[in-house]
């Protein structure tokens, strides 16, 4: 693996937004409910050169944490190890921000993607560069099917279809049973080039999931994700034995140390790999390689975010060859009524292109950034263009 | 065990301050540092009556969270949980405020605190009768030698010898060995009467803990605590075999969770039981009852807090047989500038005697919640007697 150095630019500039984006419509997941707005964090460090680099944290409050526990890590706790110091001293200010804040690992995730963006820029090179060699061109996307209508969820797949994705993920366990077999019957019946993917997060008592889970696995899935609660692990290993479908791991492991764990105990054969999750690129590539290490498959997750944490996930998973059941990063084409990037998030026949230019390759829209802000600089709540 | 009913009483007014409050040094532990000011955030729930239930949640940045997050998770996310809601749903409500904030700790129990208040208030009865039989009248205190400046602790521990406090717990790992053991001979040979207790905070690295723990452990000390990393089990478990002291868990252990891992792979002989930790009164109970399940000890501990946390811990503790080390609420005597509370927080001859009084016992001073608060109703900063 030959990464490419990081440039010696200082970063004389600190910005923090908080933003609400508006959605197109609901997601019911077994651990709660996303509609409305989806709120994020988006950090803005300047070097010394004028350059900008921007990261993004994307926090689920049912999942990680609060949006307003990752603006204060960010505004309040990471700013005073940032400021003055070198982009080259990513390791060293990673490591302190990491000893800093107990959780909040997507507000980690944020300052690490800013420092990859504004190294790229300043050195001309890909974010990815710097995590590694490329090891594809594109991304293979799976999108989610979620909503609790599912006449919504209907059109959703005929334009997924139409737009070449072919893998679809079904989120489980929100409200029967018998409304997860349906879904899932008229998507193989119906679109039998789809490989889909059953998650139920946390959605299932031991029970439920003991009954549930086997007669799931008789549908030909790719894989069946964390039907019970993160901390459940004898259920989770008990189902292995059940079925013969994979069984993913995605709220039980966040970082090394939880796959560290999954692998000693037996209680997954793959996981979901968030850059959210795991409080850096690098500390979520770490996961993927100690999961394929024992054999282990993974994908790259998503939370709910904008084109900006897509895209750091994107240049994560470019240098990463241990993931190779695709990604998930669909929010910003199929959910937001409106992405920050200032041009639409790659996509091509069903996949996400890994991006070739400096940085992560496509900066947010800073009018976007300040309209949709409750908290920040310009003052938020909502002054437009400030 | 029987414990009191809970009042049908509706809560009707839902209230939240960030208080920064001076302490009077500084206090070094191995994960970090407090000094300057402690942040805490005060809920007051007010019922029908016009009666009022306080609660305080007392996070640590490196440890539980953010006092931002705790804000956030009371101001915004349970808020609605809470308000409307009776007394009586006590349970119902710390449930659901469970799964609506991952972490949070502090928030939740300090929802729970004041929800146990005003109950108390409401029937006439102290907190501890909802939690179980009184099986205690007072519990040994023990305090903290935390200073890099030694000179200043010996001053507290005259102080603490005339107090009649007979327990002290020195914080190790923070400069080196040497000011560790010297600090523990000095104890030693200048108060013989005196039960002393070292604290590592996670500050030891593996290779540091292996060497230096055992030398520790001749000193003759009631137990050592939580020499490495809250993650790193292996070598907790090896240290049990290298020495014939106590070895106790706190960062490694805060809820039930925890401890039944704790006790299933064996790596501590007992445990702090911290409702900042457990996230409710009736989770710590549950901590330190698993334990004693199990043969482990247990004693209570505390953040960095003010008087009203101390009455929350004293009622817990007051109601759990199975806390049998004492506990650690000296802040507000010996650490805070000014205490919150209406009244001294209860100490006499060593020890926290058991309030009988409606609730809590104490209400907060508003005036000096209001002169403290950086955020909240009455508009911090620092608007005193708004």
């Amino acid at each position: 693996m030959t990464a490419s150095a990081l440039p010696d630019e200082t970063i004389t500039g600190y910005d923090v937004w908080h933003c609400a984006l508006p959605v197109t419509g609901r997601r019911d997941h077994g651990i709660g409910t996303v509609a409305g707005t989806v709120e994020v964090i988006i950090l803005r460090l300047t070097g010394e050169s004028g350059l900008a680099g921007f990261g993004e944290a994307s926090p689920w409050t049912v999942f990680t944490g609060t949006p307003e526990a990752s603006f204060a890590a960010l505004e309040r706790y990471f700013r005073p190890l940032v400021l003055g110091r070198k982009v080259s001293e990513r390791d060293a200010i990673m490591g302190e921000a990491a000893r800093a804040v107990v959780h909040c690992t997507e507000a980690k995730a944020a300052l690490d993607t800013a420092l990859l963006d504004l190294a790229g820029k300043c050195a001309g090179k890909p974010a990815w560069s710097f995590l590694g060699e490329k090891c594809r061109e594109s991304i293979p996307l799976s999108c989610s099917i979620a909503s609790p209508d599912f006449d919504a969820d209907r059109a959703l797949l005929e334009r997924l279809q139409a737009d070449g994705v072919r893998i679809v993920k079904l989120k489980g366990g929100f409200r029967d049973h018998a409304f997860d077999m349906e879904r899932i019957a008229y998507i193989r019946d119906r679109y039998p080039a789809m490989a889909i993917r059953l998650d139920y997060n946390q959605g299932l008592s031991r029970e439920q999931a003991l009954r549930q889970v086997p007669e799931a696995a008789g549908y030909g899935l790719d894989f069946i994700e964390q039907p019970v609660a993160a901390g459940d692990h004898r259920t989770m290993a008990e189902l292995r034995t059940m079925i013969d479908v994979p069984l993913l791991a995605d709220e039980s492991v966040f970082g090394p140390e939880d796959i560290q764990r999954a692998i000693a105990e037996g209680w997954c054969d793959g996981v979901s790999v968030k850059i959210m999750k795991a409080g850096s690129l690098s500390r979520a590539q770490q996961v993927a390689r100690m999961a394929a290490g024992a054999g282990l498959s993974a994908y790259g997750g998503d939370m709910f975010e904008t084109g900006l944490a897509h895209l750091a996930g994107t240049h994560m998973i470019a240098a990463t060859p241990e993931i190779t059941l695709g990604c998930e990063f669909y929010q910003a084409r199929y959910f937001l009524a409106e992405d920050l990037l200032a041009e639409p998030f790659p996509f091509s026949n069903g996949a996400i292109p890994v991006p070739d230019g400096p940085g992560l390759g496509i900066d947010p829209d800073m009018e976007k950034v300040q309209g949709y802000a409750v908290n920040g600089p310009g003052n938020g709540p909502g002054a437009r263009a400030a």
